[in-house]
Formats: structure tokens, sequence, C-alpha cells
């Protein structure tokens, strides 16, 4: 069977050119770029290359670019390094729908005597920038709100935001896992402080991630140990990934315009295919501005679970809330924060692409879902064939 | 020029095994194993065989294996936990001997207050078991040692050290960094509580790590996201690196016994033939029970860096001390620690074997390394060629 997968906000195909770059340094030039000797040495310019990719992507200088592992990791070292350099603060302000990397780190602190405000997010997922606004106060450690969400896809106007926090001197950071290599960032002109990356969201592998951290800001590491980075964050560097993560920088910086016009152009005719052909279905977060491969669909008074199961049997992957967060029985905390009913939110699917997607893949899926939903509600109590809208 | 790649303990080649292993899971077999569809749940089934391999290895149960990105993440963590989790203790021992992962993270700790005891070593490099016994107290919330010194290859009798731990009810994590794979180890019938390892220290990438924390062990999680490694360690898997872990794993038990005797008879002929041509030489911690990959040789009145530059010339590689502490001018702290007179330490040189060297590499720097040695201490004020031992 073939799979058709739309679940690339989960994570990506690592793409054929990061792969053979990366292959040789596992087996053939696996030197520590740390030793004095030439074969490890050689790696090291290579990170400095990689390095090079990763901040032209960013818009921003290659000392300003920090290799972690993951994500969260980024996520986590920004929000501690703010906290840790900020002693007498202790106020953090967050979003409603952010990733679990910052919301269960914000659960985390409170639990520990931090104050952390979540503002929220309107019906279609647009922070609500009076409250935001109202939420920064003179103790204010830090802001880390998301730059596109990973479930609506939907983008928070983080530039102004961080230019608020700047004028009240707060440290801002921003997760970009989702935006980095779909939309030009340009750091240089920004006024954000800090910014995290994935790689395994941009066709990098799993177990690379990027903390970006502007030249000038205070900075406590979050693994401590020996050297590297520059003292600021030790353990041997994860040569080969960096490597990859540098090459598919690269890659996504070409593929960028791509990702505007061809991966846009599939995702909005899945969108209009599926809800034209689905009665009771919306897009959440439709009218916002969002990120051009992915849609969030709710499909009343259906299971998400359900249809995943019933489309894993057409090969078709795709994803109810968050890979993070799956296993829970809980509708999204992102679709709730968008006060979306229940009824929708239990049954809503996000599609997310990428440029390996094709035509015919979408097609099948605009063809495959809507008996798969009639068929479900078929078997509903809840659903009622005459109130379709 | 062929390499002669004789620093083991900096890093190690991945095993090719370990590589086609990998390989399918970057651009066939992506899927993230949180998924609900069974394009990512296959790879969930992958990362239990991998979890059960590397129990094999440690002689432990897959429940009590998580993963983490690196040996210095495992370290943190499992210092971290214990002081998290035993928040009215603030007394940690260590010893004055440890990578930095422990011996900077310890110093972080002090400088938060939080008193940090390094027991001393002797000068063959053991562990001053009555000054341990003497350090720990009813308020130490954990013992880190390290089970084999990474420069040296000394093997602390951590088992040992581990029951005296458990006996007043303090935990005991040690870095087995060095030593998993090279010497058997068996968890379950031991007082240790926490094991760290190191995926690239086995001919596993770079980038991969363990945390062994036993069976009902208390623990709070160090990099806080989603519900990864059962709430233990937020960030999606490492798919590929764990599962290529998880071959390592398999592998090292499968070498142990050549590590053992063929290995180890490669670093016993190059020590022989080293310091039976080189006068004025001798190995460090020699008496002491050692890894069977790892010789540290001072050679008196030389620079160590100055011995790697030109072993460099001809494609050999070794290490004056860590990577993780190269770039400083200092000699080793273990050295120091051992109380290796100044004009030995500094011309001090780690060999490290795997079991990919060969009976002809090691005489090619027997070969090589005596008229090395002899050229710089001709230049060398503090040489006297009559007062050669």
């Amino acid at each position: 069977m073939k799979t058709v997968y739309l679940d690339n906000n989960a994570t990506t195909r690592v793409a054929p050119e990061v792969v053979d770059a990366m292959v040789p340094y596992f087996s053939e030039l696996y030197g520590n770029p740390s030793s004095a000797h030439r074969f490890g040495g050689q790696v090291a310019g290579k990170l400095n290359e990689a390095r090079e990719r990763v901040a032209a992507l960013l818009g921003a200088e290659p000392g300003e670019i920090l290799f972690t592992s993951c994500g969260t990791e980024s996520d986590n070292t920004a929000v501690m390094s703010a906290l840790a350099t900020n002693p007498g603060k202790r106020h953090v302000v967050t979003s409603r729908v952010e990733h679990p990397a910052i919301r269960t780190l914000g659960q985390h602190l409170a639990e520990r005597g931090y104050e952390v405000a979540e503002v929220p997010v309107d019906g279609e997922g647009m922070l609500d920038m009076d409250r935001y606004a109202g939420s920064l106060r003179p103790d204010t450690a830090v802001v880390s709100l998301m730059w596109a969400n990973n479930e609506t896809g939907v983008i928070f106007p983080v530039e102004e935001a961080a230019r608020m926090a700047r004028d009240q001197e707060i440290l801002f950071h921003t997760d970009a896992v989702q935006i980095a290599g779909k939309v030009p960032i340009r750091l240089k002109d920004s006024a954000i402080d800090m910014l995290s990356i994935s790689g395994h969201k941009l066709h990098a592998p799993k177990g690379i991630g990027v903390l970006y951290v502007r030249k000038g800001t205070k900075f406590s590491p979050y693994l401590i140990g020996g050297h590297q980075e520059r003292g600021r964050r030790g353990g041997t560097e994860n040569t080969a990934s960096i490597i990859g993560l540098g090459k598919a920088c690269e890659l996504a910086g070409a593929n960028m315009e791509r990702e505007n016009t061809e991966v846009r152009r599939l995702r909005d005719k899945l969108e209009t295919g599926l809800t034209d052909r689905i009665p009771n279905s919306k897009v959440n977060g439709g009218d916002a501005k969002r990120l051009p491969n992915t849609t969030s669909i709710s499909f009343e008074f259906v299971e998400g679970e359900s249809i995943l199961l019933m489309m894993d049997e057409f090969g078709i992957c795709a994803s109810s809330g968050s890979a993070c967060t799956s296993g829970s029985l809980q509708p999204s905390h992102v679709l709730r924060a968008m006060g979306i009913p229940f009824t929708m939110a239990h049954g809503s699917i996000r599609f997310s692409l990428s440029v390996y997607n094709t035509e015919e893949e979408i097609d099948f899926v605009i063809d495959k879902l809507p008996p798969i939903i009639e068929r479900l509600r078929s078997l509903s109590p809840y659903w009622d064939p005459s109130k379709a809208a």
C-alpha cells in the first residue's frame, strides 16, 4: 500500500540530499571536532559551514546559532536561560496554544513559584494583542510565543510582540519550529532575542535543533559540561546531524517559494475539496494568516481518532492535534483555547503537507475522506442528516 | 595518508552495521513514533527493540532505559533529578577526576549554594575510599562517580561505592560512558540507581545517550515537554540514532571478549613497546585496574601538544587529556589530581584503541613515536640525556 504522508508538522522525511551529506560522517569522517588532530579538526570546518547555512536561513550571524538536540531542548534552554540571567524577575508570559515544550515547562515553573501568564487567543487562533500588552510587567523575565501554531498553522505577529517586549526590556523567545523554512525570517532586523528550530520539521533528521541567541543576549547554558558551542552547550557535537541540518536549511531556502506556491495550492485544494464535499466541516483558523502547508479541519459529530484509523486503512497519514500530545483523550488544548465547540473539536484532523506531496495524493484524499466521514456519522447518535449545513 | 585512529575515548567510528540499521529511518521509515497511524507506529516497535538491546548490555530492564541526546545530558539529568526529588538535601559527592559533564555541573551547583565534595584519588588514580566513606552525610542528595576514567582508563569500585551510598539512603549515579561495552555490567544485581552511557563511545553515532534509572527511583525530568519516554524526557525520539544505538549495544556485547583479549593485547603491546623504547616515560595509573583499551603515557620534558602535532604528520590520532577539555593550556585535571609532576603531566598522551585497530597500526606507532620524542627532547632546555632513566 502506498503511504500518503500528510503529517509533516509531526515530522518530515529526511531529504535524500541531507542523508547523502550526513553519511560520510558516520564511518569515515567520524572524528571529534574538538580533537587536536586533523582527522577531527576537518569536521570542525564542516560544522562551521553548517552554522553558516542555518544562519543564512534565519537572517542571522553564525555566532548566534547554537546547536541543541531538539526543539524541546531549545525551548527549555531559552526560557531557563532567561530566568537564570534575570534572577529577580519571576513572571513569564506565554500563550494558551503553545507546544508542550513551553506549556508543560510553564506548568513546571508555576509549581516552583513562578507566575506564568497564558495569553488567550480568539476564535481564529489569533493572539489577543491587548491582553498580551496588558500581561507585560516590570517583573516579566521572558515572553515565549510560538511563531506559527503546530496544529492550525496560524501565524502570530511575533515581530510586533517582540518589539513590545523589547520596549519594556523583556527578553523575547519564539518557538519557530513550524515556520522555519516556510516563511522568510530575517532576525537581523528583528527584536526577537531567542528562537528555536527543530531539524526534523524541515527534512533534517530527528535529534537536532537550534537555538538562536542574539549577539549580546545574556545567556546561561542548560546542558553543562565541556567547552562545546563556545561554552554554551556541553556534549560532543552531533556532527552528522548538524551537517545534515545545514544542508536541510540550504534546501529549505531554495524550496521556500515552492512552499508558498505549489504546497499552498495543494493545501488549498485539499481544504476546499474536503469542506465542499463534507457538510458540517470547517477549517480551524481559516480566516487567520496561516502557514502554507497546514490545515486543521473539524468534522462535526465524529471522533478524530476514528477518522485517523479509517484513513490509515488507505495509507493516509494525518493527525488529530499534535503528535507530542497524542495518546490523550482530551481534545486539543489549541482548539479548546479557540473556543471551538466540543462536537467540532473532537472531530478535528490536521493535514500538513510538504514539497514531497503530489496532486495525485491530494486527489486521493479528497476522494477517500468524504465516504469515511459519512460512514462514521451514520454510526453517531448525535448526527442528524437533516441538519447538515 | 592512512589514518591510525587511537582516540576512541574521544569518539569512535560508527560501525557499518549500525549505519545500515539507521539509514532506512531517515528517508523511508521516517514517521514519528508518537503518531496514531501505522506509518509512525511501526517505528515505535523498533524503538522498543533498541531499548531491549541497550537493557541487555547493561543487565537492566527495558523500562529502566531512557534515551537522551548525549552522555552530558544523561549526567546532568541524573544529578538534577536527584536534587529535584530531594529538595531538603543540598550536598553532592563526586570526585576530582570526573568528566566536565559532572565537574562543571558541580561548579555550577556550588555557585548556587550547593555543597560539592570532590573525593581525591591516589597516585594511581584510584579513589580514596576512606575519604569517600567520610564524605557521605545525612544531607547528601546524590553521589556521582565515573566508573572508568576517560583519560587513564582507571576503574573505580563503583559497585562498592554504590552499596555504601545505599546503606545511607543516598542516590548513586555513575558515568559509565567509557566502560559500557568494554566490561560486563549487570545492573540488576547492583546498588547503582542511575547510570549514563553515550552512543558515540561505543560505535553508535554522536548525539544519542542513555540514562538508566532503576525502577522505583524517584525521577524528575530535565527536558520538559511532550509525553515521550513515558513523560521522563520531552522531545521527539531520535529514532534512527536510537535504533543505531540498539544495534551498537548488540555488537558491543558480541565484541566484549575481543575487547578484553585482542584489544587489550594490542594496548599492552603499544604500552610496553613505547615505554621500553622511550626513556623517562611512564604509564599513568599503570598499576591500577584499567579499561582494556586505554593507556595514558607521560613522556617527561616534552609538550603533549607538540607530540600530537608531530604524530599527526604520520596520520596518528591520539589525545592529550580529554577532547572535552582540549583547547585549554592547563595540564589535565585528572593527572594533576593524581599528583603527577608537572614535567610528566604536560607530556602525557592518551592512546585509546577499539576493535578496529590492527597489529600493523600498533607496530607503526611503536616505530614512529620514539624518534618524535627524541627530537622534541633535543629541543627542550629541560632535557638532560645523561639523566635518562
